[in-house]
């Protein structure tokens, strides 16, 4: 059976207007779908109005646990919950969900290495079982970007990295898995800025030369190094693009093979 | 089949050694149970540390658009996940829920009369069939006190209610429900502050008789009056009492019958 894993981001979730327009798109998916979101800015926003200074080294916040509470009440509270209610209200049965709830996705607490990550969580297992369990009582799992232990222990983590080890998880189930991570652009850009430079296909030919010449860089490594380790763990397809890209077939396809 | 559906209040809540104790207990409760929390305490503190002002009108609280915010962070976010995260420690698979989440508990906004009391929401329906597959799945729902209207509002709902509300809707499904208020009272005392004046058992005619005496005022009367409703929509038990009598068969038994 075709499922689509759709993940959005902050920049989306922080915008009503643009939120509105992903969840349009993501309301008229065929069902079986899950949506995950992350929801950046407005733990900043809450974490400066009590005090306290996000910590981000390398692109990635260091999560102490007052920076565990902000982001544990804004993204399985605020941001779950008002994109639940806000597909509810497009007819679509959304079940929000953080990684505790049914023991959905599992997590250990980063190892300190030469940084501490501090609460941050390393995705271990997702119960693709129960995600099916819930599909089949017609419920549209939306899932947010903190997990659990297991010993009573809350976790942030990365949302790319939910969307693609529930994808996984689900190929493993027999689901055959679009996975599509929304952005703001409508692909993967060669130029930054122009919106016109969408590259249409990235293979892992491709990947090394766009890497080579600096095309890719930054946050869009791991979200491509994420892509092609689902690929080879079995979902069908990947592509990373807008909801007006998405929504037409297009944005960047990731692809192992040349089909 | 037998369904425990327990309330849990906001000073058990606030304690971590009171919560602890009390989820000790609803997990060696048989399956199913279902839990539904309150939590006041921690929305008053991050409302002050974003420099709001909690307004209560007769217990109530006002739900301006600010305070909505908070509430469903905390009680969404923070309190359920927190309680959801150690029930799974305790071997217990808890999955929460917003009435939001499955459109488990629909509300509507309360109509502004003498009060406006804003986005606080009155229940007009809890979905038994959804709390009946998520039971099938094995699932321990848990419940936070925010609802929605199904037109993407979320809404403050008093956590009693849902409670009561949700204990009636799966009588009415089949199940033989007890319904437990879990306070930090050993019962409904007769005498203030004394922890051996519990009243045992409360019928209809004791409760005109407490009422006309002073005994039960406050608070307890809402309590009551949905305890008394439920017996007569169908629920087999009702009884109130802190976590040591509750776990004993202790507490207040609120009857309509001589049983």
């Amino acid at each position: 059976m075709n499922l689509t894993v759709l993940k959005i981001g902050g920049r989306l979730i922080a915008e009503p207007q643009e939120l509105a327009a992903v969840l349009d798109y993501f309301a008229t998916l065929p069902l079986p779908a899950i949506l995950v979101h992350g929801g950046g800015r407005d733990a900043d926003r809450v974490l400066a109005a009590t005090g306290h200074t996000p910590t981000m080294i390398g692109g990635r916040r260091i999560t102490d646990a007052a920076t565990l509470d902000v982001v544990t009440m804004v993204y399985a509270g605020k941001v779950n919950k008002t994109i639940v209610a806000e597909l509810q209200k497009r007819g679509c049965n959304a079940l929000g969900l953080s990684g505790a709830d049914g023991n959905v996705v599992r997590a250990v607490k980063r190892p300190v290495g030469e940084i501490d990550y501090g609460y941050a969580g390393d995705v271990r297992a997702v119960d693709a079982a129960l995600l099916k369990g819930l599909l089949g009582l017609s419920l549209t799992p939306v899932l947010c970007p903190i997990t659990h232990d297991g010993q009573g222990q809350l976790l942030n983590t990365n949302a790319d990295t939910i969307a693609n080890e529930t994808a996984k998880a689900l190929a493993g189930a027999g689901y055959r898995v679009s996975l599509r991570y929304c952005f703001e652009h409508p692909g993967v850009l060669r130029a930054v800025g122009d919106p016109n430079s969408v590259i249409q296909k990235i293979t892992p030919a491709d990947y090394e030369t766009l890497k080579a010449e600096g095309v890719i860089n930054g946050g869009m490594i791991p979200k491509l190094d994420n892509a092609f380790a689902a690929l080879a763990a079995g979902v069908d397809e990947v592509r990373i693009g807008s909801v007006a890209a998405l929504r037409g077939g297009g944005g960047t396809a990731i692809r192992i093979g040349n089909s």
